[in-house]
């Protein structure tokens, strides 16, 4: 597309909310709390997982993990939306901001995951 | 910009992660799991807000949590990279589901919100 | 009962995932990552209200609640016992340490919440 | 201790927070929030190890677990205290239910783990 695909996403989302009044229900708090609830139903396909890879997943497990992730940047685009925080912009500020506390030459270990701080 | 800007993220992503030698970290497992803490880290600041609204945050607040929903998407991002999934095309799909389950003129009520299953 | 009733849920649920083999996928990772999902399926039937009170769950909300209470002490009982930790003590220990944060005569305001720090 | 270890953390949350007047702050919906960011902190110690277990913590992360899971437990016991749940038996209950949803007999594999449903 030749547009930004996530305003794409905020403009489908104010539409879709609009249509069912549901402005009322979509606080930054409750979206927060839905956005939670969403990640964890895709993290739930991956608790008793060995590998942890999508090959352990059957074609039911993957095609409802996409879903799952549809449903987490959806939640996620509404809430950056009603707090006007423009998710591209802040994605690409928040990596120059990685990158300069995990140079790519640091030794390359457990310390050297991006904390969650 | 004139391309799809979730795929420039991924692109992004990808390299950032090949320049530190974290593929070893990222299974699909593990990327769920620090989703899930920066999703929690989003929702720490509006845990005891009355109105659950952004007003009720200051400006560090505000810069705090634009940061915090940029590491969301950047792991979300990084997990549909690893499961092949294009966020832009699935969240269409599902939004196209959702609007099924949820007809415009069904009864606007909480029972109308979407549920999580 | 005149015992620990944690003590007590600690052993019971030693036998039930000895009695099915379960101990293989019982790693602290894993039960803590099951315990994000139990305690979202809490969360999930909080996320639309208003009041955020129970009054708002219906009958069936609430016994669903009851039981998704039980899954999450269920899990936090089993990461403790992997971790040898006496969950009584260090809620005893921890409720100490936050005293001493958050003095009773101290300002009463958002700012006197403990935070998940 | 002869009495219930539950019971003693219920009622010394319930005069912790009776001493701050933090009752305003402690709806079930806050509560429940809480108790996420909570157990993602338990999380966030675990979510790039690769044996999953507390052996790869060091000192200071199995200090600072034992209190996070001390943190999560208390929220939990004012959570169940505002819904009037009782937790000890409502984890026997579910142990129960559970009990007769994966008899030990049964094949055990992943499918045997406990769904999160």
């Amino acid at each position: 597309m030749n547009t930004s695909d996530l305003h794409d996403l905020r403009d489908r989302t104010r539409q879709f909310a609009r249509e069912r009044d549901w402005a009322r229900f979509h606080t930054p708090k409750n979206l927060a709390m839905a956005l939670s609830v969403e990640v964890a139903e895709v993290a739930e396909h991956f608790q008793w997982l060995q590998s942890g890879t999508g090959d352990e997943l059957d074609a039911a497990g993957r095609a409802a993990v996409r879903h799952e992730l549809a449903d987490v940047l959806l939640y996620l685009v509404q809430l950056a939306d009603k707090l006007e925080v423009d998710l591209h912009a802040a994605a690409v500020e928040k990596m120059g901001l990685n990158a300069l506390k995990y140079p790519p030459n640091a030794a390359r270990d457990l310390a050297g995951q991006p904390s969650s701080d």
